[in-house]
C-alpha cells in the first residue's frame, strides 16, 4: 500500500463515523451550542470539514491554503450531510494520489502555525485535529438527545 | 529515532495536554456529567488513563491485559493529578523501550476488539482513543466554566 492510501484509509476510520453521525441529527440540533463562546454544533461540524481540507489542499500545493467558506449556505442537516460528503469524496481522491516525497516535503505554514512543518506532520494534524472535534461532537450529540452513537472509529472500512 | 520513541512522543503530544489541562480543573468539577447516563468528568479522566494503561500492558505483554482499578481512591483532583502523572511515567517508560518487533507482532485481543490485532494497530487505537476522550473533556471543562484551554495538541515537545 502507498503511503498515500495508507494515510487515507487511517483518515476515514475517523470521517466516516462523522457521515454515520450526521444521519443521527435532526435541524433543530445545529445551533446548540454548550457555552455561550463556543462554537455551534453546525459550526463544529463545518470547522472540522473545512480545516481537513484546508491541510490537505496545503500538503498537496506545498504552502498555505486558506480554508474556503461552502459555495452554498448551510441551513439544514440535509446541507450539511451533502457538503460533508462532497468534501470527503474530494480529499479522498485528491489525497489517494499524493506521492511519497510528499511526506517528507516541507510545506510553509509559517502563517497559521509559525514555521514550516512537512506534510506528513501536516496530515496527522489533520487527523487528530478531526479525532479531537470529533469526541467534542459526540459530547453535542449526546447532549441534544442523541443516544446511540457508533463506536468512535470505524475498526473495518469496506 | 526507533519505533518505540516514535511512537511515545506522538502520544505525548497529546497526554501531556491532558496533564495541562488537569491543572486548571477543581474538585467540585469531578462530578459533572453532560448527560445523565454518560460519564462523570472524573470518571472520563480515569477512563483515558486506564484504557491507555490497558493498551501499552497489551501489546508488552502480547495479549489482552484488562484495565486496572487505581490502587488508591481517587477523591481530589489533586489525587487525580497524582494518577495520571504516575501513569504516564509509567507508560512513558515501558512504551520508550517496546523493540521494533513488537509493533508488528499480533496481540491477542480476540476478547475486547473480536480477532488478533498487530501492536501498531493497537498503539494507534490507544492514541486515538486518547484524542477522541480528550476532544469531550475540552467540552467538559468549557461548561464547567474552564475558559482558557491549552491548544489541543502539544507542537514542541521539551
Amino acid at each position: 500500500m502507498s503511503k498515500a492510501n495508507g494515510f487515507v484509509n487511517s483518515w476515514l476510520r475517523h470521517r466516516l463515523v462523522i457521515l454515520e453521525l450526521l444521519e443521527q441529527l435532526q435541524d433543530e440540533h445545529l445551533d446548540y451550542r454548550p457555552w455561550e463562546k463556543g462554537m455551534s454544533l453546525k459550526e463544529l461540524v463545518l470547522h472540522m470539514l473545512q480545516s481537513a481540507d484546508m491541510f490537505a489542499n496545503s500538503v498537496i500545493a506545498g504552502h498555505f491554503v486558506s480554508p474556503a467558506e461552502p459555495e452554498k449556505a448551510v441551513n439544514t442537516v440535509a446541507e450539511l450531510r451533502e457538503l460533508a460528503q462532497a468534501l470527503t469524496d474530494k480529499n479522498r481522491q485528491s489525497l489517494s494520489s499524493l506521492p511519497d516525497e510528499k511526506f517528507a516535503a516541507m510545506v510553509d505554514v509559517t502563517k497559521p502555525f509559525g514555521r514550516p512543518l512537512s506534510g506528513e506532520v501536516l496530515l496527522q494534524m489533520m487527523r487528530d485535529h478531526e479525532i479531537h472535534h470529533k469526541g467534542q461532537l459526540y459530547t453535542y450529540a449526546r447532549i441534544v438527545g442523541v443516544e446511540t452513537l457508533p463506536l468512535f472509529v470505524k475498526l473495518q472500512l469496506d
